[in-house]
């Protein structure tokens, strides 16, 4: 046994593409190891899972109540759980392993309604434990220079948001496991696009500007035919203080990889971040010049530091990103303080917009209170 | 007196940004001549333009009607005006045109408001003579080739559009002619960024697509503290047959140059361009691909190709785009046919579209026809 | 007769990119006129090139005498030349309109042969007019601005200059007058790609840093079988003082458009532009981080702003650094100063590259002096 | 003990960079574990080392020669060695490794000199055991895409090849134990630029081109007084067949991160990759478009896709193409097939180029073989 804290994963059954990229996240700065899983509930699949994960076959268990419950015996159990199964049985999960009294890692949203985000608050508030939620691109170190340098005044006081989130994969008749679940809103949920990614956008815009969104005016769009929930959103955002916003997610804009986008405006100046570029930032000063912030430049902040493994000019990505989430979530467990992990707060703000941007462009209900 | 087109100016004194940008563009080709001009109701400042630009001492004007007057009584007298005053001007300068039976090119807006446009509408209607109104942005060899490619299905039925115009440069306190009348209602009209860029932004979505829009939800603001009209915009968008939109227009993006930017999907595919980078398409194609249309490139259509002056990578810009469409209107005045320079429709509607959008934004009343 | 100055052309006749090019940059501000041209030394050819630049049937001359002959006998005449030939007859262009007294701005390279150019200086010596040389490239606001910085220490003092200018245009067989005449030695002289593209690189190097080139030691190869010139180079430099460079020149890297580009590096920086996108430099500071000067940007130096004509955000191109180039000639024609158009010692430095580097890389004797 | 394959490093001590790299990028994929290693021949220093990499005590030894015969006791030993040591350090640790029958992934140079690097290849070929060098961008996805497409002719016959490696890091006096290996012969061997990255670009072209190269002209210099090794390089290449080349690599290009990038042109086309931007390829096609090649776009080859872990639009960077050198490695461990890891051959060219390059330069003795 060696002194890595173990990892149990709920979800992640063979064909997942989110459950390896957990593991590999989790572990790659070695202060983490899985060694337990409730890949799926079908026997045959879990252990086929365990062996792709390289675990003990013992501890691929059907359901997360078994893994749970036998994990408990071990001297070596798991001591925190990552949820990555489909979004109905986020709530189920995370309460099991709150009441065991075991911390969790979940897949964003939350969980399928803000209903449910309320009672996992609740089991939250009655029973303790670290909780982080992987709104993963808030782990991106020039993500968190930005936040940094913002609060510190780099651009003035905010006035205008611009965040996007422009997928494609959506545009046409897919299929696929990925495709399916998120369509159907027995396993994602009353949002599709906005639950999907809609609220990363809205998370980033909240994290990078420190500000929180105080009303919408939501425009949601189901543009493939036969589908039942939105894959194309576009807000209008006013934030607490007044500074006004635009939010743009999209399944739909063909050719479109994963294009999340921010461009934060103050007095002072203005910032640019582009996830599929995402070791620079583009900074436009009070001066009227133009800079480049890149990864691993001299003068970065140390939360941008620390989250950076390789000199300048070496590219990180997502798997990086996601890990520094992981990092962050270590120091949570540990009690050490200093984490940006997004946690219960992000969460149930995240159900909000779903529920409420849902609910507004269904009744064209203009502008509406974003009511935690 | 060689075979040149005789244009007179109006507007474009002492100070004025546009005046000068119109000469150079109207004689790029060796088509036009600048001959005369009403520069300034100021005699001093009159005949200083008129220096400036090197014409005839006794052809500078006190006003246009002194101009038509005088030049109808030439032999070599103009044959159309450029009109490059502010907004508040166009009307009366152009009603003053058509009466005499002479042509009109206009800047944007067509007028100072939506009542104006209808009048000068009635106007040409009784006394028909070219008129072109100078979306610049319409003239860019790759905006006009994405047009083509869109129209021949490139990339399939358009679904969705995002168009955005962002500036900085009345993010702060400015002064200066080219702010100050911008700013106030009595020269600009009833609108601020939505007249100044808006209308652009609208006018460059619906020449690309060919569809016109239907409806809007408009959110118009007032940033900067003491001002009266607008100076930050956003709009969803819905286009007949039920495309989606997004338009968003900034004067107050700190930092932001000029950043005029359109992106449209179809069921098939999807194009990005951008100003400030003029001379390239991204063609995001049905079968997954992404391609880079290049000013020059062989495969272009005659249309573009027609607005290319030189080779491929050799950076043309506004100043060639601007050309492209007094090119138009000059075939538009021989009665040659083939011209894409705006007109009175285009004209209509954008200044529909800043009516509609303050009365709408004002009222807060949602969704609103934009009726013409 | 207006005040502008009144321009004859040498070349430029039917077919000719270059001799309308000329025409637009020349005239583009308004402060010079093409008046008259020796088009073609085949009158019909002559007769239909000067109706297509709208010129006095009669000023379209059947030669360079009968022009210089003619147009000295008019109160209007002609005050210089732009010779737009192939390079075979700048020599004896330039020397007609010197030893006529009338200034000259030319083409590049200066001549076809070191020799020849040696003759024109020693010409000029004897009757000094204006001579300009349209090294077009160093008349882009950003490439002047790169001299002022660099010259004022911006990134220390020259350590490392990388220079390229990479085309494919010549990659296959190609047919045409462009092609033809550059490809043959009777035409266009000793040099292939070095002359055409690879002394525009070099001027640049020498351009911006402020530094002269001492030893050149070069690679020049022809890819393409069948050809006599070459069309591929490469070659180290070293400059005086020391700073080490290299310079590269292409014409058959398949698929490159007009790539010009250049790097400089000095003990405390580094700066890099690219033709292709040339309202922009990239600033790599003493400090470690990156800056983007764009063009019209508050702080450019009074040089650059001088070459700018539009707001930032707003693209100029290469008609419009031609222009400057213009701009600057005129300062000369009038005797004001301040000019920095290319003049003879920059055309015999490049002819003399061109002779050096052409016999160096036959003989393969690597390092070599260049004696200008 | 599970069924990873169980790895040693050497080197990677406290203050490594590049230790923790190769532990991230080796375990990344779950099917390597770092169970032991001989991190420094300080004992205290190996400890905390062992403690960082959270591997059990026992196996932190004090040299490799411990660590071997240790390990060969173990039933869990390893079962191959990372070398992560400075170059001086390679040629004893590979053999050590080889006669123990242990396989070795080593640190480019392969060795510090051209003869030790044959007395390696001798020993290997006395004791075959699998032997990869960490020529890492050639794990990169799209780098070999780019290799797959030119073998498959998508852009012809190669004509031209420019690589390079831009670099700024010893542009200035640097400190710390990165720099100092390097900077010192004793250390470091007979290279300094041209063996630390110079041989990185050297096996880019090679690698994606298919070709080898034949004959070099080299220019080396040092730059930073002081310095007794080469700090730039530039040099032209012609490789078998006839295809010219010129290759850059510097560590004085001040503000440059770590900017490697490859041009290639054949008859048909062209294609460029850069680095720092390493998920795209940019392809000028034979019908004169241009096409963005970009990660996880369908149509890559299976090579590419084998390495690709994310969806397209979500980066990966420098540690995942290192752990698919690993993914080869293992691959070769399990004598499966299909690796292309690079090897002892790559390794002796790498050698042979510093070797030649060293002295030709310094005799300026022009023209080359690159004798292996």
């Amino acid at each position: 046994m060696n002194s890595r804290i173990r990892m149990g994963l709920v979800g992640g059954g063979p064909g997942s593409f989110i459950g390896p990229v957990h593991r590999i996240a989790a572990e790659l700065d070695g202060k983490i190891e899985l060694v337990a899983g409730a890949f799926s509930r079908d026997r045959v699949r879990c252990a086929e899972a365990g062996r792709s994960y390289g675990i003990d076959p013992a501890r691929a268990y059907p359901s997360i109540e078994a893994m749970l419950a036998a994990e408990a015996l071990r001297e070596d159990g798991i001591q925190f759980v990552t949820i990555a199964t489909p979004n109905v049985h986020h709530l189920p999960a995370a309460s099991a392993a709150i009441a065991a009294g075991i911390a969790v890692m979940s897949d964003k949203p939350m969980t399928a309604t803000l209903a449910e985000a309320r009672d996992l608050a609740a089991a939250l508030a009655a029973n303790p434990v670290p909780y982080g939620l992987t709104y993963t691109y808030s782990g991106y170190p020039l993500v968190r220079e930005m936040r940094e340098r913002i609060a510190a005044g780099a651009i003035g006081p905010v006035r205008k948001v611009v965040v996007e989130y422009n997928q494609g994969w959506l545009a046409g008749a897919v299929t696929g496991k990925q495709a399916e679940w998120r369509l159907d809103p027995a396993h994602s949920g009353e949002g599709g696009c906005i639950a999907d990614i809609g609220v990363h956008a809205f998370h980033l815009a909240e994290f990078v500007t420190g500000l929180r969104v105080a009303l919408i005016n939501a425009d949601l769009g189901t543009v493939v035919p036969g589908r039942v929930l939105d894959d194309d959103c576009q807000m209008f955002l006013r934030f607490h203080g007044g500074a006004r916003g635009l939010l743009l997610a999209s399944q739909v804009m063909t050719g479109e990889g994963n294009d999340l986008a921010i461009r934060v405006y103050g007095e002072d100046g203005g910032m640019r971040w582009r996830q599929e570029n995402p070791n620079r930032v583009e900074w436009l000063r009070a001066d009227g010049g133009m800079e480049i912030i890149r990864a691993g430049d001299p003068g970065l902040s140390p939360l941008a530091m620390r989250g950076t493994r390789l000199p300048g000019g070496h590219p990180e990505g997502l798997l990086e990103a996601l890990a520094n989430l992981y990092r962050d979530f270590v120091a949570d467990l540990k009690g050490e303080g200093g984490s940006l992990v997004p946690g219960i707060e992000d969460g149930l703000r995240g159900m909000a917009l779903v529920a409420t941007a849902v609910a507004a462009s269904r009744d064209a209900r203009g502008w509406i209170d974003l009511t935690v």
